[in-house]
């Protein structure tokens, strides 16, 4: 198995990266080749500094760019073609790869992805798949951003590989399926999600438990919640920055006087098992489910267990079959 | 000033509601009378049991029905006329009240506040007005659920309507305007967005910041957020989600050993203040923004202090006559 990494991609690359993918050549055998796609000056002395120099699964393609987060999705496309996300997807598309990761500009990702791997046969549009950590499990929510606009055809087609991942990764029997809206009821929510449940119904083999509300998704009430990009990307921010919120008011709270501050000494290990359950870096990064290859996004904060974790995925998508499960599995839909 | 109260209205109606009402009777002087609508029989008895029989400011209007949770909102137009919330709506219609207060089926308060009340002079489609707290300072979000479909017309009322309250209500001096989308930049959005963006730009005496993301409303970034009413009422039931959860999370990690519990005994007062903080409760109900008189919608599971607030925000609104300036601002807008 062989990966390509976006060393350029996320705040703190190329040094996290680099750090990351140390600890997976160290931790995961089944990978027999990272293709570090990156300013091949830069990341050489870094390189020698985290002891891989000459390591015989470490390979460096050299890419002249890089997308800056601010910069739009389209020069991935136009303009910067020997970007690293552009150099990771063209080794995608020559079969060079069996996956790329990156953590750096999302869209950019996105396009490059969708343009150079195209999507699987029968996927009109990938979505990217989230995991949420939850009191009782976690879920998946897709689209979390690839798409903000979607057709209800889309959402089917999302129900379909979350429910795969789900069940493949995240290592969840019987996974049930929910579609986020603002009311349980059938009658509730857009046209979009209302087209989308009539659709969702007709979909074999998946549990569809109808619609889900924004309360509910952390109540362990659905393994995997499907919903447009942008409702999905709102979300997913809206759930970083609460989280954040809260931790912040607490902590502010906590420090007011001595006998607060001796309570959160004795309690600190619980906040800091909490942090660790609600901490992005665990889960590793992002699928672009419906690519015709693998694509996983990471976080652009990523620490270097987060490019662990997100190389792990990518290859646990691999190893698994995600992609021929969900070939079939839209051919079984469609001939319907 | 008379408001009328639904006293049927939420999870625990109606003796929530009338220990809210006695509280709020108690505190605010500005109130002449109140309308309390319900079962007549049921409410009698509790009545005298919170010890308003005879009060001079409480009168009981008599209301044959109420509106279940799980019933269609539009059955407060049909079936059930003579249900508590479609009579508090006539009573606002009939101009016999200033302003109406439920905590029960959102749905049908709108439904009926819509219909009876109709919407002010230049507002084609009322918002609900949800205040988040926030680390730095509370922020008020519309549309939180009224209108799952949304025009870019409808957006920059919404905005107007949301920058009054801020104002008048909520004491922010000038509040900056933000449109909830899936990144900072302009070219990010929906076409809904997108255009709303361009219309937001035009409306006279806001201060537009343009988009704001899901982490940065808690970031104190905007004081008001503008959005469709699907996106909110998604948004406002995560956030209520994601909180619940961290804070069960947490209680469960701070339950794992003698050291930890000690730990959150000290610290109790601290996690009370924050769960103070994020209490809706506190907030008392959001207006519907944008209709012919004053309605204000609780949160299902309204407390006797939530009622209580709701009823302070209902004078508020009234008194600091947020429906005039809506008038002129949007046929200022609108001259343009």
């Amino acid at each position: 198995m062989i990966i390509a990494v976006d060393a350029m991609g996320g705040d703190y690359a190329p040094d996290v990266v680099i750090q990351g993918l140390a600890e997976a050549l160290n931790e995961y055998s089944v990978i027999s080749k990272i293709l570090l796609v990156g300013d091949a000056e830069r990341i050489d002395g870094l390189i020698d500094q985290h002891g891989l120099k000459g390591h015989e699964k470490l390979e460096v393609v050299h890419a002249s760019q890089v997308i800056e987060m601010h910069e739009a999705s389209t020069l991935a496309l136009r303009g910067k073609k020997d970007s690293s996300i552009t150099v990771c997807a063209n080794l995608a598309k020559q079969g060079k790869v069996d996956a790329i990761v990156s953590a750096g500009h999302t869209g950019a990702a996105v396009a490059s992805s969708v343009i150079r791997m195209r999507t699987l046969e029968g996927i009109d549009r990938p979505g990217i798949a989230t995991v949420f950590p939850a009191p009782q499990g976690s879920f998946v929510l897709l689209d979390a951003g690839a798409n903000p606009e979607c057709s209800p055809e889309n959402l089917a087609q999302f129900a379909i590989m979350g429910e795969i991942y789900a069940r493949k990764i995240l290592k969840i029997d019987k996974p049930r399926v929910g579609l986020l809206s603002n009311g349980e009821e059938k009658s509730k929510g857009t046209e979009l999600t209302k087209e989308a449940y009539k659709l969702l119904q007709t979909v074999p083999n998946i549990d569809f438990i109808g619609n889900i509300e924004g309360k509910e998704i952390f109540d362990g009430q659905a393994d995997v919640v499907i919903c447009d990009g942008f409702t999905g990307n709102v979300v997913l921010k809206c759930c970083e920055g609460i989280a954040k919120a809260l931790f912040k008011m607490l902590r502010d709270k906590l420090e007011r006087n001595p006998k607060r501050k001796v309570g959160a000494l004795l309690a600190k290990n619980a906040f800091k098992e909490v942090k660790e359950i609600s901490d992005y870096a665990e889960y590793g990064g992002a699928p672009l489910l419906g690519v015709n290859g693998t694509c996983i996004i990471g976080h652009g904060g990523s620490c270097s267990k987060a490019v662990k974790n997100a190389i792990r995925v990518a290859s646990e998508i691999v190893q698994h079959g995600v992609n021929n499960e969900i070939i079939e599995r839209v051919k079984e839909y469609k001939s319907l």
